[in-house]
């Protein structure tokens, strides 16, 4: 049977290999989940698939798990980024938790003229990354780059990535996603809307198509979610 | 300048129509908004469209607004409903506000096989999709029923209305949605799945039909949003 337990682990895997465990995780495994040697757990590291482990050791400050047989292949999302404006904590959560589940490669928060949010923790998104990996019962995980200012990221932005840009000014407008196959990012503004000169900028770039989620105006968690369903739907892996 | 309080009433709306606030209303406008008399409200009724009204008299107990002018036409979402097992209490208030946000008639929480949930407070859903519609801009409310028997409400189901039903056991396979106007319901399983019973009595179902949502599993909330994007998208109001 497998496991119910799932752990991203940063280490290899692969058959008997043995897997030491951080003091974080043995608490989760053996304080928290109250799993004793024996136990089966699934692990996956974003690049060695999923593997099935048995608990060969289990103590309070560490322990061992040995892998015993893969149980999913890795597999890694299409080429799409999410650059999204952080907004209030629960919705930034919510949005890397989506973010993850929907399939991408890397969540880039941005800094517009008109997000609230001077700073995030970096680390605290990226440990939230996993743990949506974790539950999802994915086997790759986005890496969350920190927060940079938008201005900045198009500055130097590699035009070969086409961007889809979701604009509250575009509400009730027609705006569809282009058939161009490549490297994607969907951009998703902040809840007050991009600035005039923001949107003169991405107007103006080659790369950049604006498009539209229909006639009511979404919240940017939401506006997310609908963004990456139209993307995967179309040009993604849910063909 | 237009408002920018947003209140859903449950009276006409209409030029120089005085409108009487419950006492709710009144501690919202006055206690928790500071507004005074001369101050402007936006408020819509779910079927005259939204106005522009004007607080005339403002008290502990109640107040009345006088509304000016209308500020956006009455709109109705496409002939959708939204089917879904109630889970955690955030996530099944998320489903409503998210189903209010992408445009539903209708929001059917049920019970399935395999849903936790015995019971919900319909009146606080209610009061959930008020406050979704009031924080989006929309001028539609949609109606939340009581938790209903999966089983009894596919019994009565009026046959005229297709449904297009996310099952996780259709993980990685294909399933589109059928390109055919008219009434649907979109039905999301609960988060272990539907039973074997309820598949089988679903694809016995013609009006029927089951849709995937891609290679990776996803939380019925963001299943929800997903499934809605697809129909909104290529049935719905966004073409």
């Amino acid at each position: 049977m497998n496991a119910k337990v799932r752990l991203f682990v940063d280490q290899p895997l692969g058959a008997a290999q043995p897997v030491a465990l951080t003091r974080e995780q043995a608490h989760y495994l053996f304080g928290v989940m109250r799993l004793t040697v024996g136990a089966r757990v699934a692990l996956f590291n974003g690049h060695d698939g999923e593997w099935q482990a048995d608990v060969a050791e289990a103590g309070k400050r560490g322990g061992v798990l040995v892998c015993r047989e893969p149980s999913q292949p890795q597999s890694t999302p299409p080429d799409l980024w999410l650059l999204f404006a952080p907004i209030k904590k629960a919705r930034t959560d919510f949005i890397v938790e989506k973010a993850v589940e929907m399939g991408v490669r890397r969540i880039l928060p941005v800094q517009t003229a008109h997000t609230n949010s001077e700073r995030i923790r970096q680390d605290r998104l990226q440990a939230h990354a996993v743990e949506a990996a974790e539950q999802c019962g994915g086997v790759f995980v986005p890496e969350v780059t920190e927060l940079a200012k938008l201005d900045r990221v198009l500055t130097k932005w590699d035009t070969q990535r086409r961007i889809a840009f979701c604009d509250e000014a575009l509400v009730g407008e027609t705006g569809r996603l282009p058939h161009a196959p490549g490297a994607w990012a969907i951009l998703i503004g902040p809840e007050g809307g991009f600035s005039d000169k923001e949107r003169r900028r991405l107007r103006g770039m080659a790369c950049a198509s604006a498009i539209s989620l229909g006639p009511r105006i979404l919240r940017a968690d939401t506006a997310a979610v609908a963004a990456l369903t139209l993307w995967q739907s179309t040009l993604g892996d849910w063909a």
